[in-house]
């Protein structure tokens, strides 16, 4: 599954379909049964990760969601990263920026996040918005993003360097699906509070969204840091799809329970005398 | 069972027995099950409790967790806080202060970690420290201590007043259940991690610590921000009732779905135009 969704170099969103299932045979019922059962073996890894760092490890795990309105991101993190402890997760939603993060580079306010020692750092939207909705809507100059690419792909180095895995998803829908899930919102009173005018907005861009897309993914899918895209309108899948990548790049990382650090003889015979 | 663990004026933590399970009838298997589920009451409270926040509420829930090494804080966070969509949840482990922090009041870097508005705030240990191991070890001057109850009293209930409501649990283990636990951890390879030599040194001062306990509780359980000792022997038992006292705090908030800020109808033809 894994290599399926990776974006590579000759990677071409409009041609993934968002409702495919890639690597998966199964159905709705089989993908929430397979996602129930890799839970424990995620929970594990993440304890794993946490154990290593109260011995001096500085190793981290950051998974950056990204996709448009209704792609489901909040999903994923209630879903799939409500799986493990939440001692372990550090989660961040990026709205817009305030005043003060404005008069900084853009990625001032993503450094102040990053995953500590032995999480797994979870960014709903990044400094990805920065070539995204900047790029479509045109709030900053063409030249400065263009920049940002090369920012962008030499932060997340350093980031990867540094002992935290980067891990990108990009969570794809399309135009009719976000609709009918627009539609919803407004049909359920309990849903209400997720909707937001503005994203009708949005839609009237749509078209430039995938090209801004396409061109952030092909231009910042690196081999520390590389793009997923993920299928995402049968929600089921995507979890399912998250759950594995985010396995998968816990089991690269070759963990294991520290040693002690202490004399576990000595200290049995310490606590009997207790 | 709230009433039964509520900390009232004539409290004392000698007469709780551990081993015990206040309010509830049945055994372990009832007990998971019950704590099964509760999970989806909780879970749609804690999305009020967030939906209402995003209308501009300015509504919290701080859960403070306090009790001796071994007595399982780490597993109510995982299996009772685990139950809600992690986007809700801010954790905040309190370690030994730092250096800088040392230099500020001892309420400075709780004041840090308040939930923001929507969030439900978990404290693995507190400002409390500040009036148990300093108490028990010397840490401070005993009249510092003496005004420090003073203190967080009035710090709580400025947080209560402020719209957070503060929900205080102590997991209350015996002497004898601690070495059994601390016994474990120096028997099972995946919990080395998990032990502290000095936790041993600890016990020597279980006496000292009970009597901290009991002078923090009957002097800061308040009507804003009362205390709950949860009985915590039986694993089982403790998550099921700090699930029910989370629950019941997120009732009595009397929370509902935020009404629709925006023209429903409009935006359905807005968004069918699109």
């Amino acid at each position: 599954m894994r290599r399926l969704l990776l974006a590579g170099p000759d990677f071409s969103l409009a041609a993934v379909d968002p409702h495919s299932t890639p690597g998966f045979d199964g159905g709705k019922k089989k993908g929430a049964a397979a996602l129930a059962d890799g839970g424990e073996v995620l929970s594990s890894l993440q304890e794993k990760l946490f154990a290593e760092s109260r011995a001096g490890s500085e190793i981290a795990v950051l998974l950056v969601l990204q996709g448009m309105d209704t792609s489901g991101k909040g999903g994923i993190v209630r879903h799939v990263v409500g799986l493990v402890d939440p001692q372990g997760v550090q989660h961040h939603a990026f709205k817009a920026p305030s005043e003060e993060e404005r008069r900084h580079s853009f990625l001032w306010r993503i450094r102040h996040q990053l995953p500590r020692p032995g999480m797994i750092g979870v960014f709903d939207r990044s400094h990805y918005e920065d070539v995204l909705i900047h790029r479509v809507r045109g709030l900053s100059p063409a030249e400065e993003i263009e920049k940002r690419y090369g920012a962008i792909r030499r932060f997340e180095a350093e980031v990867a360097a540094s002992g935290t895995r980067v891990l990108k998803v990009m969570l794809h829908i399309g135009r009719d699906e976000q609709k009918a899930r627009l539609a919803e919102r407004l049909e359920r009173k309990d849903k209400y509070w997720k909707y937001n005018p503005g994203d009708v907005d949005e839609r009237g861009y749509w078209d430039q969204y995938q090209e801004a897309y396409q061109r952030a993914v092909e231009r910042t899918s690196t081999p520390e840091a590389p793009w997923f895209v993920v299928p995402a309108e049968r929600k089921w899948y995507a979890r399912l799809a998250v759950q594995r990548l985010l396995t998968a790049t816990l089991e690269d990382m070759q963990l294991s329970w520290p040693r002690a650090t202490f004399d576990v003889e000595a200290e049995k015979q310490r606590l009997a005398a207790t």
